[in-house]
């Protein structure tokens, strides 16, 4: 029956409306009209089952008065504390769980350790997290968003190949669904932290954007034309494969060579300063000590990486033309050793005015990614 | 007057509803309404202006009934003959232009050469142009599409950067509409292929597809969520400056290195084998002479180009994910030369199951382009 209810809310207008009211709120129907540019009549026949569902609520008579107008407006506003969301990011060494109000408000958070990577133990360890973050909120608690790196088809709701998590084709969403009782989406991780930043962050506004992902992996998603990109064939946003280095680069995970990700990925960069050290047991937290010591050799090592990463996000400008780029992930810790390669690599090869397209640093914790997860399952409420 | 007209008749639902009608009609208005998601009213009321225009006509009751309907359903369909429009491709050496009816289909063409490439005298060979091609169909040709290769403001009617004809901002829209009175519409030449090819061709009914293009550059347009991409400062598709060679490649054009059009452009492959064949006056079709000769050296020549080919069409589809890849140009002539290394080096850069993206090799004369330039045009009277 929630199924249901959901359905009947998700529709193009639906969601236009949604996050029309979500960003612009308290805010009156003829301006949530112009806003959208839907018809008067399909506002209103889209706002009138959020307020019998309560995810809407009509205020009294509030300051924004349409002048001129015949009948008395009254703004409406998203009821956030209607319903409760539960968001986790997998990663392999961890799940990281919050929960989220329908605003994308973390309400509370919670961590637990991944001891066993197995899908079946995985599944297990997420319902434990749900019965740990949601006593409070339970009754209003019915959807989870589940996030992991890799290739993720959501509407199918499988996790097809999850290079880190060592997963092939794991059905996830049915899975957690016979685990928790709550409705699933699940998402690539990197393509749900954009969802948060397009429906209630950075990408607010825009008609495209992009959000890069630095760490284990190179990642990136992009929104162009108002949507996330899908791919086709569900690959899209794999900026860590652009092969800066094809003739004489490294070779990379993936088969190919000279990929940003082989030269830029954590992996990549400490098996470069393990050589450039001549330190077989240096780790990445050792690797960015000696670069902030003044090791010549590994300190190159971040400068490759950051030209590789600025060529791979050109490249990517260069193409898709985002109004703005968001550059983020764990791999932030040593953004200082990159910044400077990254962006004399990313001006150097942006396209004449695709030069103008500004690169913005922003540290995001994994409570973020989490939030990203929750943020997939509350849209799954309203877009089509 | 016609300006209003064609405003009037330029929205999101009228785009929908007209690109319906055209690749799907005769088609009755409950199956327009079922396959753009539109409401019947909506699809009333876009349809309305288009039939007092003389744009849409209502056929005889036809075969396409919907059982069950209470009013008999008049089948839609697109009047070609209810107007005419001019396109034209201008190149550095040459203007092609076409006339088509509005489902752009090519009524007429002539070529004439380009011997001062001043925008002022270009224009007045477009106005020369147009008066050879129209006098059959004047009084039903009001409108002009024109595209030439670079950096094309569109809604402002400016080339900014076309570095074959030597252009920087150049107000072409406006000195076009003087010289011939018709209402302009000026596009980048591969977006403008796109257009044709999304409205007309290969791309209906994907909701993503590229065209790139090879050639004298290396182009390539982009149609993602259903729509073209912008970009958000004008560039975007720039597939020839993918830094595919960054570290050790050969200077290009831009700026940078390594761009896959500093190896595989006409320029650099005619650069390249006159080095490898140690003949300085070689040109491009002694370059193919002598590849397709046995000159190993010259072969390489093109292997390397096809390599850079091929993985700037990865690095695109692993970011942007099309449904298919629609690949053409004036450089098709060596294309035997190329293929086999633009494929191999597709598969083994492109990301999992991006590889499954279908390369569509299909040669384009000139006069394609130039009712690609004509598709902009009728475009323009639909979509807002």
């Amino acid at each position: 029956m929630l199924l249901n209810r959901a359905k009947l809310l998700a529709s193009p207008a639906a969601n236009s409306v949604f996050t029309t009211v979500l960003t612009r709120g308290p805010v009156v129907r003829p301006e949530i009209a112009r806003i959208t540019g839907l018809s008067s009549a399909a506002v209103t026949k889209a706002v009138k089952p959020m307020i019998e569902a309560g995810y809407l609520e009509e205020l009294p008579q509030g300051p924004r008065i349409v002048e001129g107008a015949g009948r008395p407006a009254h703004p409406l506003a998203v009821r956030a504390d209607r319903e409760f969301f539960v968001g986790i990011k997998a990663t392999a060494d961890e799940l990281i769980g919050v929960v989220t109000d329908l605003r994308a408000q973390v309400r509370a958070a919670h961590r637990i350790p991944v001891t066993d990577r197995s899908a079946a133990q995985v599944v297990r360890d997420i319902a434990a997290l749900v019965a740990e973050l949601t006593p409070v909120h339970a009754e209003r608690t019915h959807h989870i968003g589940v996030s992991v790196s890799g290739d993720v088809d959501r509407r199918g709701g499988v996790v097809r190949y999850s290079p880190f998590l060592g997963w092939r084709d794991v059905p996830l969403a049915e899975l957690v669904a016979a685990a928790t009782g709550l409705t699933v989406t699940v998402e690539n991780d990197v393509k749900a932290l954009t969802v948060a930043e397009q429906w209630f962050g950075e990408g607010v506004g825009a008609d495209s954007f992009a959000l890069a992902t630095v760490g284990v992996g190179i990642g990136c998603a992009l929104v162009v034309n108002g949507r996330l990109v899908a791919g086709g064939y569900g690959v899209a946003g794999e900026i860590g494969h652009i092969p800066v280095a094809a003739g004489n680069g490294p070779e990379c995970h993936c088969g190919a060579r000279g990929c940003v990700e082989s030269i830029a990925s954590e992996e990549a960069i400490v098996a470069r300063a393990r050589h450039a050290a001549g330190d077989p047991d240096l780790d990445m937290a050792g690797a960015i000590d000696r670069a902030h010591g003044g090791d010549a050799a590994v300190r190159a090592v971040f400068d490759e990486a950051g030209e590789a990463i600025g060529l791979g996000l050109a490249a990517m400008v260069n193409l898709v033309g985002p109004e703005r780029v968001v550059v983020s992930g764990e791999g932030l810790a040593a953004y200082d050793l990159f910044e400077e390669q990254i962006r004399a690599a990313f001006t150097t090869q942006a396209f004449g005015a695709a030069a103008r397209c500004p690169l913005i640093v922003r540290p995001l914790p994994w409570e973020e990614w989490a939030r990203g997860a929750a943020a997939v399952s509350i849209q799954s409420l309203f877009a089509a």
